[in-house]
């Protein structure tokens, strides 16, 4: 399966975030709806490189059905600020010649995603930030909505008890828990990779995480391998995250084991919560993480899917499950 | 000199920025006024480090003495977005902890690498912008300045050029030639690194160049080095580039050797016109760029004092001099 005649065997892997996940807090309901959009993304952006599409568009295919998702924190479902807004965040790589875009602080963009990208595609630069990234969005004819769409009573009375409890900066890894990302090889052999999110619920003073910065939440070489990032997102930045695993990799040191001792050393001895989903030009997934859970899927170079929320069994217990010192 | 009993030589660099600067573009006059404020900021930063003081400390009194000066593109002196209004950038990293700070975007605040430091000593995040990171100025007291303070007739002449000649894009290597950055080592045996900018002449968009962006623009670890970097941003946040080095020297690379791949193999490949400020831990200093000239200024481990703005003899000739095709 996902053979290609003449090229590479296509394999994607996504995240729907990660963070305090537990067994505990979720109804089976609630699971079976995570699961079905997990592997809806999957499909998607696996469907597409069947199809010989690049790896590019099918890390877009997969990061919009979790965007369009009311269950995730990016697009609909975007978190608040602390003013009552969203301020969403994306950014997307390609392998093939460092082709790069990030948008930051948007927020009326229904996919920003596709605002990255055309930010990739379509402009000089590489990152555009808040009323003159949507300007661009506006000139570009991307989808617009009005603040009604991003509404979700979900993520509104999670700002209320966020703010009901001061707690703002203590409430931080219940927050991140939904960041979207994807990372693929496509069928020529070219790696992508994507993350998407709406920032952490409450925020002030303009914040801006790891997901929009190249090298830190998205990073791709095919000289390596791609890279998103879902976690707390400061030391997601100090620590390059993305780029720290690419940079790793391009020097010899196998994927799982490049990206194992960021998540699994540097991260955990920093006290930065979180995971990241990584694909090399092997199509070697790996998809570590420090927290409790990861919302994480991927179809391998066999046509192998796996949709997991939990640690599955034979995974390392979370260094940093449970009281994270934020 | 600079020995401080017991600790590190202190040592100190500093650029104001690298681009197409020729001899006969310039006054002797202008000349020699780059050349006092850049012997002004360097021994600014000395003077703290013989002092006893940090290197986060003598970072910053460099770079301030740079923004103060209308004479470069950061602080007072900053270029013109092409609303006629200024967005300026400022980063800054220690070496010890991996502690970052950075602001985006923000107008009125008069000594932006001020502001990065308070993100990074007084907020749980490292990067903030626009509006809110001037909320989060206000509360702290950093002090701000109405528009009048940023105006200068040759930037504001520089907009009016670009502007008529419909080049803003085009025109880029004229605009980045004034960043502002600084790199330290202080008796402690701690690394520093910071970079202040106004952007880019005529900007569009809101976008976001290398400057505020930690591992692009700035990066500093203990386990390394520290960098500062000027150029054409979009390719500097590609190519990871103040992080890049530092990798490369963690891992066993030479300073110089690890700066010069970046800067004129990596970068000049991508044609990514610019330079770098680099110190590691043994007070070694390497300042390459690809570009005609770069302002730039040292004073090593021994004490000794360089200012320099082109090429000197014996430095091979930049790469991408001339016709670089933006």
């Amino acid at each position: 399966m996902g053979d290609i005649s003449g090229g590479s065997r296509p394999a994607l892997a996504i995240h729907g975030g990660a963070g305090t996940i537990t067994r505990a807090a979720m109804t089976n309901e609630m699971e079976a709806e995570i699961r079905a959009v997990l592997e809806q993304s999957v499909q998607a952006g696996h469907h597409l490189l069947l199809a010989g599409s690049t790896s590019t568009d099918a890390v877009i295919a997969a990061i919009k059905v979790m965007e369009d998702s009311p269950l995730f924190n990016a697009g609909n479902g975007s978190v608040f600020n602390a003013a009552g807004k969203h301020e969403m965040d994306a950014s997307i790589m390609e392998g093939e010649g460092l082709h790069a875009g990030a948008v930051a602080s948007v927020s009326c963009i229904k996919n920003p995603i596709d605002l990255a990208t055309r930010v990739m595609t379509d402009s000089e630069h590489v990152m555009l930030m808040g009323d003159g990234a949507e300007e661009f969005a506006r000139q570009q004819g991307i989808e617009v909505m009005d603040s009604d769409y991003f509404y979700t009573d979900f993520r509104w009375q999670q700002l209320q008890r966020i703010k009901a409890r001061e707690l703002a900066e203590k409430d931080q890894q219940d927050q991140w828990f939904s960041t979207v990302g994807a990372v693929a090889l496509d069928g020529h052999g070219n790696l992508a990779a994507g993350t998407s999110t709406g920032g952490t619920s409450n925020k002030r003073w303009g914040r801006v995480g790891d997901s929009p910065i190249i090298g830190a939440g998205t990073y791709a070489s095919n000289d390596s391998c791609a890279v998103s990032a879902t976690g707390h997102g400061e030391f997601f930045i100090r620590h390059v995250v993305a780029y720290n695993i690419c940079k790793s990799v391009e020097l010899g040191t196998p994927l799982s084991e490049a990206a194992d001792i960021v998540v699994n050393d540097i991260l955990v001895k920093a006290r930065g919560e979180g995971g990241i989903i990584a694909i090399d030009k092997q199509g070697n997934i790996a998809m570590p993480f420090n927290s409790e859970g990861m919302y994480r899927a991927s179809i391998d170079t066999e046509g192998e899917m796996v949709v997991s929320i939990y640690r599955e069994n034979g995974e390392a217990e979370g260094a940093l499950t449970g009281n994270v010192d934020h």
